[in-house]
């Protein structure tokens, strides 16, 4: 099982659902970096379960512990390893589920890859995992913003409830983190309609990441907008990612879609930031669809391990919509990938040729 | 510059556009695998310029030969090591772009990132890269169609047309390779009428693999979607990736989307033939977005590696619309993701517990 | 800062000598395998500082707590994290060091490379690193002794003092980790009379694999001794590697050094269980030199981060030979290079032509 | 099979000994070095067969064709394939090995991993596969010179014969490559000898880097030392690595081993320019042991692929000692590991806290 994303910093989490910890190692972070615990916690916060009344209902406070890596409040270049307990698993929750494949979720295909599986709040292949993300994420977050940049996420959809404003601030100040003042509201509403139905909603998330420098990516098979795919992708639930104009760039001319350049910079932006998989400079826009989670409360059927039959219904605490606790999660995912690249391409620039623009 | 994918079965590809040839080295094929270079040429023959009226007019045989790794037919298990001579190259062409940023190209970014430029059709990030991924992805299909699985990837939009229709022979029969007889001429039609106005159409390609073993794929980082993901986005001017449902799923509640499970199996595949980042076994559907070609015969403004701003035509022999090419590369690169995944599980398959369903 | 070593089966280590943790994730393990914390505590019991005499008196129980990748007493395929507090961190005794090089250290490297220094008992540089290392090695013993191999290191050298004798039960049954009666008490008399005098000694740990299956290791970069001399010079103060008849190799003629093969298999096995990088199944027998310990408590002048000459006496508790700590610690490297190496041949085993021997 | 060596500065080699062409690609290389044919050709030259009488008299010329990556003389940053075309192979010298396994070649190996095998001159295990080493190391090499790092190996034994004086000038002024003008000729003489009595004889080749830069490294698992040792170790016929004093510490105290600073620098060099993993500043001192080759003249006994006992006589051209021409192959190999250091040290030391020395 691969849980290693990255080439120079690099992270590899670990921890199950309902087991005594979750956490991350993150190697390669550069020395000097200033790195608190409370500067982890603060996204740490952001994904917590428990934060409102469209997410899930377990209590958890997600306490990081910095194990090493850090000294005297700065980073070493020593290898960063960053430790949460979990305090409210309810294992008995899923002692139902044991034997069963839940539709929609990782149950059958665990079990076709690896013969056994950790039944208990679906194990490896929870959301929980992604607490390391995050942890980890904020320390990329402070290598980035060493250089100016700076990244966020927001809901932009929920059903089919569509953001129109980008009102960035406001993202952050309500519950569905959607950066549309009139659309945030009606899409709580929906949410919480929703999960009173017993099931659950999709939607999307959009990362914005401004004062990112010009160069960071590769031009083939490490293009910068295919690492960040790669890491979205790998997000739980997420179906599809896209960058700049992305799937509407389909319908669009190459005299539309084309960036023109002026002697003031880029007149455009349908790109979403890079070209030829290297950053412009200008703002990197991305999307990823995230579809309704699979915990339903309304009953359904399936079948077990022996291949019988069977109803059931899901008792856990479950998000009806991820979209708000996928933001954090994006952002790490963004900024993990964009320091590495910016990492490489330290190891390059100094060799460039001084005959410049 | 990393060029190269993959984790156990990986490739490595080389060559510039107008450089003396372009190739390949596939790295970790299992020994026995029938190999031959008229298999390999099979696949280079469908991506291979000058096809068609709606493809570039630049004449490549686009022979391959191979190097090593092959003896008396079969792969020993050794470095497969692919070449392909350019004849056609007629760097002239680009003289006029020496010191110009052409809009929606990489010229700037790779500027930006190296400080020195191969100007000569685009150097490394020309769509002629694409030529080693489709020969090492012919190998990568052998491996698969060995274990029955078997991958296709078609047009399924141009412009504003949309096939209806998956007549998956059909594809192969037209010059668009869309499955559907009816859009196919309309699709052809539009892309000739965009050339004669000197323009370009993006257009989306839809790539389903079938009979995928269940089990492929890891359950974290380089779960089978993601890994799908990066694959398909180092795909120059894919701008977009989904599976199964992808971006619909935003609009979709979790009782509709989740697949449920009979004892005959799953009633529906709205996942895309993975869940929690492993294979099903049902067929894996995944679509990307490819934006309209940058390279346009109507004059476009730009400015210089001086900061001076300038107006230039583009006279090389260019693709009106990407799709139909786009295609084999999307194929060869479902196959390299697909085998490095197979061969991973088959590292950890035998260790599998016996206790089954 | 690289922590990672492995290609499928990886671990990474995190952890200061005087930070609150040390520990290691372990990724890529097969399912299915019996582990439990004291099938780990067993290996890092024998590699706990305070066994004996000749050892650091430093006092770590050194209790491995599983954090997550074990379910109900087996591996479930997921990450393994492994942690183990530390307790007797003694801080004090190294602010007299806080600005100086201690000669044969990795003082001043690491200042020149980090510009920062965790200066508490060597940091990350300690050997308290390698905690992680046999943690994680115990559970790749398991994988290996699932299939018949068995890994054991032992000391034969101390100073000037050379075993003879190979009793490979004895070796465990000496503080000394020494497998010849005669020479065992020996070398510890020599350790101990070196550690009165305020200084330390050099020795050779040799390592023997038996029951490796055939065909392990790959023939070009990662042949499976430069995979083993990879991971045994990757421990502090180990200054060579051999393998086989090693440096003795020189003196010999190509008709000596040819292992014959019969009908019964190997007559010889002078190249140590390897051939053209790839396990023969006789075997494997490598040796390391160990350097004598740098800490020592002579008196030393040295400079400071100031270029000031300095002298200085180390007070920290110290190993005065590093072999009988280094024999666990390279027992674990080799472990998790063989296991390694066993999951790669896993994944290309399956599809080996059926023609054999 | 991996073919490829190194993380961010990465080769990867192809060619089996009598197919049409051996070469690499060298991935990861900064812009902007100056780099020609000749100067590859260079190394080549140096590596190539039938240079003396004390090497295999096989006639390759080893004409090297750069496919890609460099533009006007000087690199783009583009991936960089280099091919040699083989001229001089005479397959049907093995026609009579075909079913044999040859004592002290990886025959038997190969036939256990991969079931089947190139019986030509060893195919892909045979010393030939150095070539893409040799190429792709002459541009790690002008990488380093560019930091004023010079890397140059020689012959310090052969059989008996122990070389005192280290003349490096001289090394490259005769055919054994011995740096002591006394001891030239006496090992060229042993070598003639034993080539007429049909048998060979073993050495070893000592490798010394200068002006290296201190903070190259790092210091757990990349160490620099085992960096080195894994890239020396993976050339064939090498059974040994040590690193400055290397199995001679084993007899050392500390207080003798330590390097003492001063305010002027080391005042010894003990370590071998390398503690804790990183690079001192001081010359890098490593000395491989390398077997007798394997391919003799005098009849042997051996087994076959049915299991049947045999005797045979090897008839191609052989090496009767391998250190002349390991030599370029060992410096290729250190280069690549050292450019390698120095590129990732790049990615990190702009972040270095601004507090020096």
């Amino acid at each position: 099982m691969s849980s290693t994303f990255g080439k120079l910093l690099t992270i590899t989490t670990f921890g199950e659902s309902h087991g005594p910890a979750v956490g991350v190692i993150l190697d390669g972070c550069p020395p000097g970096i200033a790195v608190t615990a409370e500067l982890v916690q603060r996204d740490l916060d952001r994904r917590r379960p428990g934060q409102s009344a469209v997410t899930t209902q377990r209590k958890e406070p997600d306490l990081v512990e910095i194990l090493s890596g850090v000294f005297e409040g700065v980073t070493t270049g020593a290898t960063i390893a960053l430790v949460v307990r979990s305090v409210d698993a309810r294992s008995q929750d899923y002692s139902n589920l044991k034997d069963v494949f839940r539709p929609g979720h990782a149950d059958y295909t665990y079990w076709q890859k690896y013969g056994v599986r950790d039944h208990r709040g679906s194990g490896r292949s929870s959301g929980r995992e992604t607490v390391g993300r995050v942890a980890a994420g904020a320390i990329a977050r402070a290598v980035l913003e060493g250089v100016g940049a700076r990244v966020q996420a927001y809901t932009v959809q929920v059903g089919d409830l569509v953001a129109g404003a980008r009102e960035l601030e406001f993202a952050e100040q309500n519950v569905v983190r959607c950066p549309d003042r009139a659309m945030a509201p009606r899409m709580e509403a929906a949410i919480l309609k929703s999960r009173e139905a017993g099931d659950s909603l999709g939607g999307v998330v959009e990362i914005m990441a401004t004062g990112v420098p010009a160069g960071l990516g590769d031009p083939v098979m490490d293009k910068l907008d295919a690492s960040l795919a790669w890491g979205l992708m790998s997000i739980g639930a997420v179906k599809g990612f896209e960058i700049g104009e992305g799937f509407a760039a389909a319908k669009m001319r190459g005299s539309e879609m084309n960036d023109r350049m002026t002697a003031a910079g880029f007149a455009t932006n349908y790109a979403g930031g890079i070209l030829g998989g290297i950053s412009t400079g200008e703002p990197i826009v991305a999307r990823i669809a995230v579809k309704p989670p699979s915990s339903i409360a309304i009953p359904q059927k399936t079948v077990d391990v022996h291949g019988e039959e069977r109803e059931f219904a899901i008792q856990g605490r479950h998000d009806p919509c991820l979209c708000p606790r996928v933001v954090p999660v994006a952002e790490a995912m963004t900024c993990l990938t964009l320091a590495d690249a910016l990492l490489r391409q330290r190891a390059i620039e100094s060799w460039r040729p001084r005959v410049r623009v």
